[in-house]
């Protein structure tokens, strides 16, 4: 009774993101014994605070471990509602707020709610590769709209004027933005909006890197209008990567259908990690994510010079999230090649273009900060040794 | 700059779960002091197992708070894999394991590798709803078929060469069914599954209630054929439904596809889950699994009798999960009415048919035996001297 293999068609247009086949190889020659710097992981280096790791912990003690509503615990939504308030100084009704399974579960879930099959999303190339999937895989159209340096690499007004057609439902930004690193101010949040809305479309941020930021604290785009669907995150700021715990604030309309939804597509957000992210907001865990953050900018503060010293063109600036994305011009027209050489002849792991889009993409390699300094200081040593 | 509320078309598809509605109004009337017997739970009363709790406990104090891969733990897929061996006497190979966010995170992957726009899944009708909404969700056509009693409420070969045509591309079942509690034996899934890959399909069985039988131990549909897919969950036999940790098995040949698709739907199944669930297979955890299935079974042998005493007809054997799906018509033909008159005259909740389909579902309710043997006589007192 053997079957063929048979698989639907949406997943031609998913593409295996290649910085997992080089982290696999990097733990490979790490097994071997070869000494690797990692500057290729999305992910903080730093473990979950203590206060929340606590909190886990009590609630597993207390045996909170049975479903929470589809729309999260009561108590998180409003822990959430009120950082807004004292954070942005934005009033959100807690009602507003989904806790989901991970930022990837609500934009799933939102897109799911917002883009019928054949609808086109606006997105920029270079961007986080997962959004233009999830597009896909509620059988949307996934527009990916070459950005350049010269404005911060994030979709503007006149892209919107002059990508958006009849087909086009959606335009979705994130701020800080991964892979570059640049944020959107309160102005430009706002012209978007308007160039959005005038065209009766939805317009959906993405703020996960927010709180990792190193200058003044961007707006959140709930302070532009209460119509921005924003998505955020426990995993970056509050380091709760593998806890997977996220968030988004709808506008009121939209939450029974997102509701039903929910209850259909995961039936609630991890308790235990919903427990323990009440102990997120508190003074205590507040004062460790400061730290943090006050590390990755040394890093930064460090790395952004010693790339450019090396002859890497890093063109915007990146003032949120942990990456540098990096024009490598100057040493190769094919930064997948240089990605893998850099891999395979210094041991530095980092990601090549080619895993956040198509424009330009060979051009440029992306770094991230997820390391110790001593370990970006041999990063950088063995890069300038190399392509010197 | 206020916008209307737009929403996808496949919304429309994606019914409420009416118990939801019924639940929210039982815990406000006992907010307001009434005593109510919940028969309406899907989810059994029980915490998680000690050994459990207390791995997931230490696995947060050891800071295992990061990323897994995709697929999950290699160590606990081959936990899995190892349970297929004791339990069912089946060998999988671990690389055939997929780690997921609950059963409900397997499907939806499981449906997006599988199901193309337009194309059709059977399922039966009673059956539990999320399925033919994640068929849904995927834009796929979710073609629900009749089933009776005489047949178990399960599909059979029969049902399959009714119902399938060109455009068909999977049959979906249940062992142990939600909400009949029927179960699928050797040769029954023997005969689904020549029916279904004579016509080239995917054959797909939830097992997500395997363990709580009450009487010989189905065979997994592993046993049957490598080419089934097969889901479960840590989530009812475990006792970690609030957790969000399940798993998939499948033919080897769409592992790759699987995990490229996870990476971008969830990234990773959660990491204290997966730690925890480490625990589940040790003998100390089965000898507590092992002691709640005697009290479901202790439930069910009270509860099925007694139903029956009152005068609803339980016509196909119930021998699995923690529901009895009865038949009403001798007091109704309206049973979402009942349900409603039955929670606002006596306290006592049960779930409409409505909620598992539309096939006879108006002479149906579903009773949960997820609350203690007192609770469960109350129940039934109050619906003799209600019905009587």
């Amino acid at each position: 009774m053997s079957q063929p293999s048979r698989i639907a068609e949406r997943m031609d247009a998913i593409a295996p993101f290649h910085v997992m086949d080089l982290l696999a190889r990097a733990r490979r020659m790490e097994r071997d014994g070869r000494s690797i710097v990692h500057m290729e992981i999305g992910e903080p280096d730093f473990p979950t605070p203590g206060p929340i790791i606590a909190a886990g912990r009590q609630a597993l003690a207390e045996g909170r471990t049975h479903y929470t509503p589809a729309l999260g615990l009561p108590a998180l939504r409003e822990a959430i509602a009120s950082y807004y308030a004292t954070r942005y100084g934005v009033e959100i009704d807690p009602d507003r707020v989904v806790v989901t399974p991970g930022a990837s579960g609500a934009l799933h879930l939102l897109l799911a709610v917002l883009v019928d099959p054949g609808r086109k999303v606006l997105l920029s190339d270079p961007g986080y590769p997962c959004n233009r999937h999830l597009v896909r895989l509620v059988d949307g159209v996934p527009v990916s709209i070459p950005v350049e340096a010269e404005g911060g690499y994030q979709l503007g007004p006149a892209h919107i004027a002059a990508y958006w057609d009849a087909q086009t439902v959606a335009a979705m930004v994130a701020s800080p933005s991964n892979p570059t690193g640049t944020i959107l101010g309160q102005a430009e949040l706002s012209d978007l909006a308007k160039a959005v809305f005038a065209r009766d479309g939805h317009l959906i941020v993405d703020e996960i890197y927010h709180g990792l930021v190193y200058g003044p604290h961007p707006p959140t785009a709930l302070s532009v209008s209460d119509d921005i669907f924003v998505i955020n995150s426990f995993s970056k700021y509050f380091g709760m990567t593998g806890w997977r715990l996220g968030w988004l604030i709808a506008p009121q309309a939209y939450i029974p259908a997102l509701d039903r939804l929910a209850q259909n597509l995961f039936l609630a957000a991890p308790t235990p990690a919903q427990y323990a992210a009440l102990s997120a907001f508190g003074n205590e865990t507040m004062a460790i994510m400061e730290a943090r953050r006050a590390e990755f900018q040394q890093r930064r503060d460090y790395l952004l010079p010693a790339l450019r010293k090396i002859g890497f063109a890093i063109d915007a600036e990146p003032a949120g999230a942990f990456y540098l994305y990096a024009k490598a011009s100057r040493f190769t027209d094919d930064s997948f090649t240089l990605a893998n050489r850099l891999l395979d002849e210094v041991g530095v792991a980092v990601t090549p273009g080619i895993d956040f889009g198509t424009h330009r993409a060979h051009e440029y390699l992306r770094f991230a900060y997820t390391t110790t300094m001593p370990k970006l200081e041999e990063g950088v040593a063995r890069l300038a040794a190399f392509l010197k």
